[in-house]
């Protein structure tokens, strides 16, 4: 394997010799640069004299940032080149496009974004957001219909699910988003300012029982090929009033999943980046990004329907369908997004978001990222949006 | 194809060629029947001069009650082969055992069940059933704990799911099972003493609606390696007085799916034999089998409880999801055995608990197995055991 393991050194003879990528930058006049922020695989942006450019990303046998002692299968690579083909092929503006897989060598190369910032970062520094939530809420609902019976039939759907099976990752989602936090593990962590409500959260079992529901929900539904780790860390965004350049990358944890996992995660991730600008004194940024939450929703809704006649088989599927699976998508994302702001705080994968605030700063946002993720999970449907919502802002005192 | 077909006449030359049944039965003195009761496969059960015996089903390209014009593939006998070695595995005294599997030609070799009654066969004559429908539910949760994450861990269950992918038989099922009875087909049929009934139930939203989201529970949900299609005439029965010998057939409809899909075709079909007792005026036999909805669930429900504390990683799996899960199972098998109670009086398959019937008695048997089939459906989880059979009797008038 070692000798197939790029390097700064090694690029530029790889994109020559691949006759997809070679027609696309010169080769011999590249600058290839390491992209030091992926946690399991290695990125290189490869610019020639031209200017023009492509990434490579590649999977090694271990999560990178950990090295060989964290063993995982570059197969994760061949899932991410699927799930962009399949993506791409229902939502392309929105996805980061895949130029051409390299299945020996588990190589993506895909375009070049770096005209485009990472959304968290962007969202860190104050920046504008324009409809990207919007525009990802449309995303899911073209994969939610596109992979899903209704855009596949009945068959195909039963087959491409079990062609997408990634036990690896999902099992690494089942550990640290849906097991750690509430259950405790010797990698969770948290600063003291926090300590007693996390105890008392984990002592409190309705909160446990339903962070269990939602695990058994994300086990055993299968509905669509989800992106599977949709935070703001995988989204690009480049331009700043809408319509925005929107595009979701890193789609490696992909898996026939309960739609509303993808939706919860952006939904966790808004109340995280809203729970920052509240505590840095910016209640009106605060106010406009927990009010994204709903348009997202709204966004996801309205192009559900607008596929709905599109729909596979239309007289085996009445109107009473989509009514239905909305009303369960809409419960599946606050509880996903509950687990997901719950394992943020205490877990292992932590959010720059609020681990960049001061303890006085994190000790107000974590605690009303816990409340809030507390109360999307235990009340999930049964409140309506603009309650959830309501709700955050008297979390924020907003 | 044609030459790999199996005859009367080709099966003594078939059992001598394999090893593993000339060692078990005498080739050269074999006296071979076929069993014409099967609708998609050939069976064959062969006896020698000693009294020896085996049966032979070989899964033909086509459903054999049709003929090439119904083409399916032979893969179905693989499922097969895959679950009997996987169900025998967990509950070995409650499956007919596999002798042995021949990928070439399709056609698994089975243990001789001659000496038993196919349970529906019985049931129709009014004979005893013993245990039967305890076993029954005893052997779907050694299957529900022991092919799911509890038994296999969560990377194994998920690459078992996909591994089992069944999609054209499960595609039959979505279309006779869960579309067509509700929202109309050609090979619907009933006689006009249901008619109005029958109508009513299809303009009935409510009934509909429920139906659907059965039907998308079946799509999406895996839970466990099914049986798929456990109804009476799936199960053999040998004794009458407990413990009888119990043990399931014909399973080429497995797949990964909900695990109260197994259980609620069991209770439908007890709804249909307890049907057919009472307007034969055995109102005590009706009320006996009603009664055995209950104890299947006691047993299934004991056994799951039993089972628990091997499960996988015990510490990932706080005892609350237990009985989430048991609830959930519970509210599954009433809205599934109510959509089996109305498909098999309205669709393609039917009963012949309830087909052999005169006119007078088919209503009576018909329309009530409908209107309990509704309230099985509609009020699933909603109502206590105790009040779905309260209300059974008051249906059947027992």
């Amino acid at each position: 394997m070692s000798e197939s393991i790029l390097s700064i050194e090694s690029v530029s003879e790889y994109v020559g010799s691949r006759p997809a990528l070679s027609s696309l930058v010169d080769a011999k006049s590249l600058t290839v640069q390491e992209v030091g922020d992926g946690n399991l695989n290695q990125v290189f942006i490869c610019t020639d004299s031209s200017g023009a450019r492509l990434v490579l990303k590649q999977a090694l046998p271990y999560v990178r940032l950990v090295g060989p002692d964290w063993p995982m299968s570059e197969d994760r690579a061949a899932r991410e080149a699927h799930t962009i083909t399949e993506h791409s092929r229902l939502s392309a503006a929105n996805v980061c496009a895949l130029i051409e897989y390299d299945a020996d060598r588990y190589v993506l190369a895909l375009e070049d974004l770096t005209d485009h910032d990472v959304l968290r970062t962007r969202l860190n520094a104050g920046g504008p957001f324009g409809d990207v939530f919007e525009q990802m809420g449309r995303y899911v609902a073209d994969v939610a219909f596109g992979t899903s019976w209704l855009g596949l039939g009945e068959e195909q759907f039963r087959l491409a699910a079990a062609a997408a099976v990634n036990s690896e990752l999902c099992k690494l989602t089942e550990d640290v988003v849906f097991t750690e936090p509430y259950l405790g593990a010797d990698r969770n962590s948290w600063r003291p300012q926090i300590d007693s409500l996390v105890r008392s959260l984990q002592a409190d079992s309705e909160w446990v029982g339903a962070a269990m529901t939602m695990k058994r929900r994300f086990l055993t539904r299968q509905e669509a090929l989800l992106h599977g780790d949709l935070h703001t860390g995988s989204i690009f965004i480049r331009g700043s009033a809408a319509p925005v350049s929107a595009k979701a990358f890193d789609s490696e944890f992909a898996f026939y999943g309960p739609v509303g996992y993808d939706l919860g995660l952006l939904w966790a991730n808004i109340v995280a980046a809203a729970s920052r600008a509240a505590v840095l004194d910016e209640p009106d940024r605060a106010a406009s990004l927990l009010s994204h939450i709903a348009t997202s929703w709204s966004a996801f809704e309205s192009r559900m329907r607008d596929l709905w006649p599109e729909r596979w088989e239309p007289s085996a599927y009445p109107d009473v369908m989509l009514s239905q699976r909305l009303t369960d998508i809409l419960d599946d994302s606050w509880g996903f997004a509950g687990c997901e702001a719950s394992r943020r705080i205490i877990g292992l994968a932590k959010l720059s978001d609020i681990e960049t605030l001061d303890d006085e700063q994190y000790a107000r946002a974590a605690s009303a990222v816990l409340r809030i993720g507390r109360t999307a999970l235990v009340s999930r449907g049964t409140l309506p949006i603009d309650e959830h919502i309501d709700a955050m802002h008297t979390e924020l005192r907003l």
